[in-house]
């Protein structure tokens, strides 16, 4: 059934956009790790981004009740579903959302690559950002500009910074600009006066703005706004259940497109029918109660933020007085301290890249961490931790349980979070 | 929240090979279905190729079973589905094929879009082929060439069509070639000595095959028999759970590639890594049993095979009784009855184009079919019916446990394919 004659395809002709995206250090950070747990090593994962959390019972009980479902969905989304995505966005965040502006895809990242194939626009991205956004338009081919931000307001995009690129662009395409707030990488959440200034930049400029907000409820204090509240006419939402209902594996996300840009949403209907064709009908159906008002999603996400927010507090208070740059995150799962402040201990560590750090920090500590580099910040040691090495079924039972009870890294529950912390500042201190 | 100024979005630059992508008749088929059925109409839905049957219990059992799976699976596939999946191919086509070598997608759909954007190729599609290998063409802006067939040996591509197509051909490009057996929309399946043929110019000209195959165990004699046995350095093989497994609404598909073109894997990988990112968990772990030898499998596939292979020898019986040239299908659910023979009667009655025929039909008869057009078959008046419009659950128990029973549109589970096909014969005979 094989060949032995010489490989005839060779030199078969692949599209150079995919050779242009580079290899992420995350993917090699991932390998190294498994490779030192497989070798007997103790490895403290802070790199990969998912929830810790289970799936909430209702809907597992759902997809149980579902599994049967077998027709092919709408390409735009399941209308019951596209309803109770709706509903949120107008319960939460008081937005004029409605179900017929709403496109349900397999996660928020094929949509954002449905959107930027259907757009002939320059992307704009904050760096630091998350780390897709970038790849995507270069496989599409498409510009990117980044802007730098600092470490002193939490790596948030301000006003000025959107107005001075603005002034400065010379091209003549349409800018769309990507916030994502709760933030990851850092952790930060825009403000409302923060929004409301960088809304009117973008409404003077005409740069449409996707806001990527898959973090939504998991703002620690509940506070989360979306930029579509100050910003309606040129503001995509997007949003889905892999974080905060803890279903990064089920594969569901959204976008909530504003009115006036049917004709852009009709185009990614296109590309929609042309690709996934829907989303799994068994995990659109059971996704519904998990945009509903109900008290068992309001107790989860609520448990979720009360552990998540403890951690982070505490996790980043640490780093801190290890020396290192980083604010307290206000929501999400990352911090991103930023190492500079040793930078010199670290040359002379050989480390002179994000990416050596990384990889030095997971050999010397077996914390695993992701360089600020896989995120567009380049001029800065930082890493990325995930505080998500806990098992979170248990903790999130225990503090359900338990109202009054305080998350601290103390608990039984986060041993090897403290500990990634303790080996964190203890090689910090050897250093 | 809305705003009142003109929109400031309405010049939006949508990507222009979007708008190149004609609406299909059969979405337009689709809507004035729904109006008529709406208006009270009866309607006979031989639109959609959707499985008619269940999802096999096993698997439904399964996905309840998975359902609190949760964590992202790797960008591949998840391991014990790319084995189970490997495991067929070599079990039912005696392939080498390898785990490493299979790509799991959220639809086969998804997965051939993701390898037409990772080649540089010009498409060759046999007229008449599936609705969206073209409009994935157009919309990555890759050429694509139609190769002529004839009705006559059921709309097969010969091996001398190829050749002529191979010696007439102008461009320096690679040529991907799409077969699809058991084909949608004729219901021909090409038989062992075509492939080979075809397999032999494929190989001197050095053209790549997509063998889509996703109708393979619905050969009705149980003898589909994959390209990739001819031409297995060559050919692709897309498959997947949508049509025999009944399972069109769960979305997974899969493509196997053969050794010597990991290159392309790698390229798809990195496409699937920044788009679905991977297939939906508890669907993934749930369709591992689709793939296994199992007698609940085998007896679920065997009664479809037999509830099919009857109606499609008698609908198509019916039909060609009635004044039109069709074949009987050899597999899967379709048929593609030429109306030519009536031409003239047509256009007396105003019909000019297939599409026209499809209209007529559906408003005069309640017989929704679709035209050979969104095909690629513009010299014939063709209309694609899928004989889908019955109770495939009961039918398959009454199958399974009745082994002796007869299949025909005389069953009283078959009561609207008989009528639709007395009102295609009816409506004739008024032409």
């Amino acid at each position: 059934m094989t060949t032995s004659t010489p490989n005839p395809f060779a030199d078969l002709p692949i599209n150079p956009s995919i050779l242009r995206v580079p290899k992420s250090a995350t993917l090699a950070i991932n390998e190294k790790s498994k490779a030192l747990q497989r070798a007997g090593k103790r490895i403290y994962r802070l790199g990969l981004g998912q929830s810790p959390f289970p799936v909430p019972e209702l809907m597992v009980s759902r997809l149980q009740a579902y599994a049967r479902a077998k027709d092919y969905m709408a390409v735009q989304g399941y209308l019951p579903l596209r309803e109770a995505i709706a509903g949120m966005l107008r319960r939460t965040e008081g937005l004029d959302s409605q179900a017929r502006r709403i496109l349900v895809g397999p996660g928020s990242k094929e949509l954002l690559f449905g959107l930027q194939m259907a757009l002939d626009c320059e992307l704009l991205l904050p760096a630091p950002s998350w780390v897709s956004y970038e790849p995507q338009a270069r496989l599409l081919s498409r510009p990117c500009r980044w802007i730098e931000t600092r470490p002193e307001n939490g790596w948030k995009l301000t006003a000025d910074d959107l107005e001075q690129q603005a002034r400065q662009r010379d091209g003549k395409k349409r800018q769309l600009l990507i916030l994502n707030s709760p933030n990851n990488p850092s952790g930060a959440c825009y403000a409302e006066t923060e929004l409301q200034d960088l809304a009117e930049v973008a409404r003077r400029h005409g740069i449409l703005v996707l806001s990527d907000e898959i973090y939504s409820e998991l703002h620690y204090r509940g506070e989360h706004r979306s930029m579509a509240r100050y910003y309606p006419e040129g503001t995509l939402v997007s949003n889905g259940i892999s974080k905060w209902a803890g279903a990064g594996g089920w594969r569901l996300g959204f976008l909530a497109f504003p009115e006036g840009l049917e004709a852009l949403l009709q185009s990614m209907i296109v590309i929609a029918s042309e690709t996934f064709t829907s989303v799994s009908a068994p995990i659109q159906m059971a996704s519904i109660c998990a945009f509903e008002d109900s008290p068992a999603m309001l107790d989860y996400i609520h448990g979720c933020r009360r552990i998540m927010a403890g951690i982070g507090r505490d996790f980043s208070r640490r780093l801190r007085e290890g020396g290192l740059q980083v604010a307290e995150p206000e929501g999400g799962f990352y911090c991103l301290p930023d190492f500079s402040p040793m930078a010199d201990r670290l040359r002379n560590h050989g480390i002179e890249s994000a990416a050596d750090l990384a990889t030095r920090l997971l050999e010397e500590t077996g914390v695993a961490g992701l360089p600020g580099s896989d995120f567009g910040l380049h001029d800065h040691l930082a890493l990325r931790f995930a505080f998500v090495d806990f098992d979170g079924t248990e903790l999130l039972r225990v503090a359900r349980e338990r109202p009054d009870l305080a998350i601290d890294l103390h608990r039984p529950q986060l041993q090897r979070m403290q500990q990634a912390a303790d080996r964190i500042c203890d090689w910090l201190h050897r250093l």
